[in-house]
């Protein structure tokens, strides 16, 4: 990897998201010789995944280049590479651009879609971790209109435009809410020759309430929203199969549809060699001490979505959200000097700063850890965090002015399919009458 | 293609380019049904694309939404689709979404980058005529710098830092000034580990000076700016072949490089099915007449770069860029309004407003028809005409903050690879020491 001898520690970090990106802040100019890899050159900022997908925002305006952040770092390098296997043995990490050592191991590779093993819905189904994953469910909602403009077959036409989202955590309400919305302001207007009111957005949830990790007054904010701008909610639905057409599901109800959102799980993005004792089935996170320190080893760290920390408040682990994550990188980067130097390191306390989620204009709802409110005013105060939270000023001024100009117009001029998605496994439907 | 039957005659515009966009907000509500075709459903802003190339703007600042642009003009369609063939005596389009019968044809195709018949150059080269394009530009270059830092190979790695552009026209002379302006303020700083100094921006150009359709003013100060930047200017150069790996020319010169881009020449974006004698060869534009009717056809026109119409003082037609195109498309649509109502149509007079390039900041050169000018007030000059020319207040504005931004912090936080550009023929490089 052409990383530099140095007389400091090296510490390989894996991943540029929000637990990566907080502990590189942590470690600059600390004396360590940092070397931090994600796939991607950029840092993601994922709660606003859902606003690319739907034409609100560009996608660069939700990136920050990950050579920017650690521009002015001593001893500190970037790598563009995936991980493919750690070998714990000899203390290094095996990648696709080669192998590196390290001093001080910190896994912090995120989360990724969870599919439970079915490979039929893996296949079929739009996942929306990841930047690339969300312009492709753009272009396919455009696509899919564009087709449903084609075709004289009402069936086809209607499956087209029923939008089914699977999951109905704040990814599934937020993307469900922004449908709804282009449904009404935007699609009416592009698509003057289709019936519009055809246009279906069925949001499907295995348990009995929607954002149910957030306070039941939420849910139930939340749902009415939903219901009010037109989005059908369906509970205690699980989905067993799509193929590509049609979704079964574990009672009689099916639907027919072109396009599945899958958002109903999500998996740690776990990477080979680590003892099996460590890991957690299923949904494949690393067991960490409060320290974050992985089980059975000295020198490796597991920190965000990927580490799982079982305390009294939280047996299996905490929420796999930006909060951990930020507050795990933080922490670790003073554990890891305190290490260095042999003193004793702080146990993780998880500050609880609550959770919210935006259902459409003026609407949103907050938990705070002992105060719940919903409708404008906690519109306004998501707007405000969600804001405050993006890396760089520029990134800040474009989403600002980017969400007043959509909030004045009713509008989102990000409906351009720059890369066309090629969905196979639904019928291209050509006219052939002149 | 699903148009419903109207008892307006039918004009089948394709392309939505500057020319046929002009065209169809002239047509707007005239009692025409007018379908407009496109293989993209946004138009592009093309004299941006550089920037978008080089990471100071995202796509979506210089592209809108075609669907926005008819949203609320009667008996008007897109469909988005490309056009295969055009069948004269049936009075129909062949497309890939089916057949249209139309009463007039307006083709504004537009042009695409001309290799001149050389298959390799076409195969191992870069073009830089579309939003996919550009966006594959930014991604190769970042990819290179990525490559170049694990390679312990210096002839490899020079090659992965030489940047390569083939045609001094306006295109290749903005890129140049682009990129090396990010050598200087970005690439520096991001790639501590390179000796970017080592990074070479040569411009090739196969006449005795850059710009050659401006002023001799002009070409001379924007070959004095370049210079000035970093630029290698190689004038008299033909480029005979590109392998992938090595750059030989007419002469015993030869360039390594794992990037050309090349700007060299444009050729009109023809489709089959006219007449032999209404096309050009080589160039492959369409005989118009000075009413844009393509010779041989009453009810067949043909705008922007894709036609020539050859006049005193364009025997080769007019200059393939966005004025022609959007005065002809202006005129063609107060002419097809005055031939159905069997009026005579008016001439059409290019009125040449000048022409302009920027090299970097303060530096821009312009021409207008009796006045020469280059520098600070050129570059602001520059910045005015192209921020009022774009479509949408929206893109304005966020255009406008990204340029304050770039200004201020000597920044371009678009060097994202957000969709890899795989390319074929350089090796991969990896190094496999720990």
């Amino acid at each position: 990897m052409n990383i530099p001898q140095s007389s400091n520690p090296r510490i390989v970090i894996i991943g540029g998201g929000f637990a990566g990106i907080s502990l590189a802040k942590k470690l600059k100019n600390k004396n360590f010789q940092v070397v931090l890899l994600d796939k991607h050159n950029y840092h993601t900022f994922q709660p606003l995944l859902y606003q690319v997908a739907t034409g609100g925002l560009e996608a660069g305006s939700i990136a920050y280049p990950i050579r920017k952040v650690i521009q002015e770092y001593n001893d500190f390098f970037f790598r563009l590479t995936s991980v493919k296997e750690i070998d714990t043995k000899n203390q290094k990490i095996i990648s696709e651009i080669g192998e590196l050592t390290y001093d001080y191991l910190v896994i912090a590779s995120g989360s990724k879609t969870n599919y439970f093993g079915n490979k039929e819905i893996e296949r079929n189904s739009m996942a929306m971790k990841t930047i690339p994953q969300s312009l492709n469910i753009r272009s396919l909602i455009l696509e899919n209109f564009e087709q449903a403009v084609l075709t004289k077959d009402l069936a086809d036409r209607n499956s087209l435009i029923n939008f089914v989202l699977v999951g109905g955590g704040p990814t599934g309400v937020e993307l469900a809410g922004a449908l709804a919305e282009m449904k009404r302001a935007i699609l009416q207007k592009d698509y003057p020759d289709l019936d519009i009111a055809k246009m279906q957005i069925n949001l499907i949830q295995s348990g009995d309430r929607i954002l149910n990790t957030m306070s039941e007054k939420s849910s139930v904010a939340a749902e009415k929203f939903l219901l009010d701008l037109g989005v059908t909610i369906w509970k205690n639905v699980r989905v067993t199969n799509y193929d590509g057409r049609t979704i079964t599901t574990n009672s009689d109800l099916t639907f027919e549809t072109a396009t599945v959102i899958w958002t109903a799980g999500v998996q740690g993005a776990k990477i080979a060699g680590l003892d099996a004792n460590c890991l957690i089935e299923k949904v494949d996170r690393i067991r960490v001490n409060q320290y974050n320190q992985v089980k059975g080893y000295n020198n490796i760290f597991a920190i965000g979505d990927i580490a799982s920390m079982e305390t009294d408040l939280y047996p299996q682990g905490h929420p796999m959200m930006a909060q951990p994550a930020l507050q795990q990188g933080d922490l670790l980067g003073e554990n890891l000097v305190k290490l260095r130097n042999n003193e004793q390191m702080t146990a993780f306390l998880y500050k609880d700063k609550g959770s919210m989620a935006t259902i459409g204009r003026n609407l949103a709802v907050v938990d705070l850890p002992n105060y719940h409110f919903n409708g404008i005013f906690a519109w306004f105060v998501w707007m405000f965090v969600h804001l405050f939270s993006l890396i760089g000023f520029k990134n800040k001024a474009v989403v600002f002015l980017n969400w007043v100009y959509n909030y004045i117009r009713f509008d989102r001029e990000g409906r351009l399919i720059i890369r066309p998605y090629k969905k196979k496994s639904f019928t291209t439907f050509t006219s052939d009458e002149v």
